[in-house]
């Protein structure tokens, strides 16, 4: 029985390679080590979970998996090997010989010269059975449960991967991350929804001042957009990437009460053009690192829930994106033999039904739809002056199949425009700080979000946003 | 007038080199990228924030700073430019020449052809005045401001770095990174001082069951050690690196309402040497990497804010950390010739003054203290079942001038012994999904938390937790 090394293409290098030794004789390691071929000892320790059980003749056939990879390894054990308590999901701990596998299914397979079981798993209470493919939809009711199989193992991964990319772009190009508050005082949006916060067991008398545990009423934050805006006053380009809050009864597939939102602030940014680079970077480089490093789990999701996907994607890729105007956008809709179940005015808001026709009628790439009617968008966005349609310098990105990505636009920075436009709204006093950013030095600046579930949606091809999160909170849920 | 190129020595990669060009004819460069040598063109254009204006015969001196680095451009300017409303804090697009500097202060400077006022400050309601150096604490009523400050700049550059680091260090050693919810169901502590989430403008009804939003009470995370344990039972290593939250009255140098945690938890860990290894190397990492990418910005603080850390930090990491066990710990404070204010028994928690003493006492190294009294910890820290003194496997870091910096255990892995703690607690059923994880395919893990905030603390030697979060939340305080 001869030790082999192998090499395999392109393997993630996530959860490989764990630095940390065990102090047993045999050294320890990961699955995806095992399977890499770098493994140069011949007799290897694994710790897994069994995946699948087979019994042949004299051998048993274990599938153990360690998280570290989609794949799992192959263990061959005789009969002679104490095997009780090895059950699909069990956990176990193995020592044996990793040598080349006869079979073409697998290149290498451990055999077993001694099994431990470490945790034992009961076939009949455990919600999951061997062999069965269950749907997104069943693994939901199991919220503790569902990150062991090999569906949402995979997301989790390509969840982390993708963080990582996201967090890889802004560094390189020299984006300084700052931790945008959670707890705010003021609502960015400048609309309901909120979700406001005081410490559990008192009772909430919203305008009882001083009562509060922060002596103002505190909300969650839906947007760290504000506070970006403050470094914008210091720093060529921040970012921030966290959790975002919306007190949204919808249960739709888009929307979730706690989602992860990538945003970003350039100062000295002067056009849409500069806001446009950043976030089409953004996308690709994000893109291509999981394609290229997760390249196994991506595929699991375009071949089981969402086939052809990966086309759509390439496609994606490989063209320039492409940009409108919003009055451009409205003409095409006008001009369209569908019908719209909302209005195409000029001045009305792009429903989800004319994104998906304006995406699909510039040719199923991403989107940029621009300069919105300075009616439909929050203070906060620069206005174009423009006459008679008068319009802001906002951007919304749309993409197949989600439609809206990301949101963003140039920032009013004049004094005496946001003055204006604030004092009509009569937030002069709440947001006396944000003038107080034009004030003094005040520069060109804008930036935008992306949301972080619907960008997993879009590149995997998932339908329901509680598939790419680790634990979904909308209303009604929040388990755990 | 010859244009430079000089190199010098390490330059933080944060915030130089920004890849977006202007559309201008000179070239748009970051200041640390004028002031790094690597700019090839001559004619060149900055933008940033004056800093310093200092007129001399013909010539006016600025010093601009654009938040890519500490260090300011030097800007020569000649009278016949117009440089009206060029004040300390005005915002400025400058093209001009860049040239090697006649003066040892700095290398190169920016010989003026252009000069364009921004955006105007006056100096008379600028909070900030030319020359002054102000207090930190002066500087917190200006959350909005403060970041135009160079010492508050640092502050946010070094805490990217930081951040930017300690996701490196897990991904380094292939840990998957998991968003665990900010809002939960559950209070992993199993003790008070929670925020508890609402949507805005509803009653709270504590009891009113399903008129909650998410139909049960929610709150704001303590801590997202108890979903990294879902994780355990199907990955190697999971961490999580997110805000945290505390109702807590007090207004310490020490607490935030709102802070940051690096949390990790590592599955088939059997000893709490699996998990001090990670703390020391996450510790050791973090250090060296803003040592040797911030070195100007550390260096500011070093100087001017704690002078002598810098030789304490550098003592710390030349040494091996300290391990005792808490029941050693108490033995060293009854021997000592102290008086302290707490008790100092066996069972008895370690207080601030205690920590402090074991510290110095151990050498001024960061101290592991391990194997609490099983009292003294939570349900879920693995039970030793020694005698007579029952402890448990927990472990807290200790560092000098900060105290307690991790904390960390072993997890209760047995399903037996679990429910038993719980149901003593009669908290049974509510953890009933905790203890599921420990029915299918249980496997020992343990893991500990890192609190950011007070690493930075340690590192940088500010006294006061505010001044090292760019927006501090805590009792009384939440502007913006």
């Amino acid at each position: 029985m001869m030790f082999v090394k192998l090499t395999r293409g392109s393997t993630c290098k996530l959860a490989c390679g764990f630095k940390f030794r065990s102090h047993n004789s045999s050294s320890k390691f990961r699955i995806c080590q095992a399977l890499s071929g770098d493994v140069t000892d011949s007799d290897i320790r694994i710790q897994g979970w069994v995946r699948s059980v087979r019994a042949q003749k004299e051998h048993l056939f274990l599938h153990v998996n360690d998280g570290s990879s989609l794949q799992p390894l192959q263990v061959v054990a005789t009969s002679e090997l104490d095997a009780r308590g090895v059950t699909f999901g069990s956990a176990v701990d193995i020592t044996g010989s990793l040598v080349k596998s006869p079979s073409k299914k697998q290149s290498v397979e451990l055999h077993a010269k001694h099994i431990q079981v470490v945790g034992e798993c009961s076939p009949v209470e455990f919600p999951f059975k061997i062999k069965e493919r269950h749907s997104l939809e069943y693994l939901r009711q199991f919220p503790h449960l569902r990150c062991r199989t090999n569906i949402f193992g995979a997301l989790l991964r390509l969840r982390s991967e993708a963080s990582s990319a996201v967090h890889a772009f802004f560094k390189e190009n020299n984006f300084v991350q700052i931790h945008t508050p959670v707890i705010t005082s003021n609502d960015c949006e400048g609309a309901g929804e909120l979700f406001q916060v005081e410490p559990a067991g008192r009772e909430r008398t919203p305008d009882a001042g001083n009562q509060h545990f922060f002596s103002v009423p505190t909300f969650l934050t839906v947007s760290g957009q504000l506070h970006l805006e403050v470094m914008s006053g210091a720093f060529p380009a921040v970012y921030t990437f966290g959790p975002t809050f919306r007190a949204e009864k919808s249960q739709s597939r888009r929307h979730l009460a706690e989602f992860y939102m990538a945003e970003a602030e350039i100062s000295f940014a002067r056009s849409l053009q500069d806001l446009m680079a950043v976030m089409e970077g953004l996308f690709r480089a994000t893109t291509e690192h999981i394609l290229t490093c997760c390249a196994e789990d991506v595929a699991l999701f375009h071949k089981y829930v969402a086939p052809g996907r990966r086309e759509q994607v390439d496609h994606m890729l490989s063209k320039k994106f492409h940009v409108i105007s919003y009055t451009e956008g409205i003409d095409i809709l006008n001009r369209s033999s569908q019908r719209f179940s909302f209005p195409t005015e000029w001045g009305c808001d792009l429903q989800t039904e004319h994104e998906k026709y304006l995406v699909k009628h510039c040719g199923d790439v991403p989107l940029f739809v621009t300069d919105y009617p300075y009616d439909l968008k929050p203070f906060y966005a620069r206005d174009n002056q423009d006459q008679p349609r008068r319009t802001v310098a906002a951007v919304d990105l749309l993409v197949p199949g989600v439609g809206e990505l990301c949101g963003g636009s140039l920032r009013e920075e004049r004094l005496e425009l946001l003055r204006t436009r604030l004092a009509r709204a009569e937030l002069e006093d709440t947001y006396g700080w944000y003038l107080e950013l034009r004030k003094f030095g005040s520069v060109p600046h804008g930036g935008f979000g992306m949301g972080f579930e619907r960008y997993l949606q879009c590149v995997l091809g998932v339908d329901n946003i509680k598939d790419v999160i680790p634990f979904a909170r909308f209303s009604h849920s929040c388990p755990l």
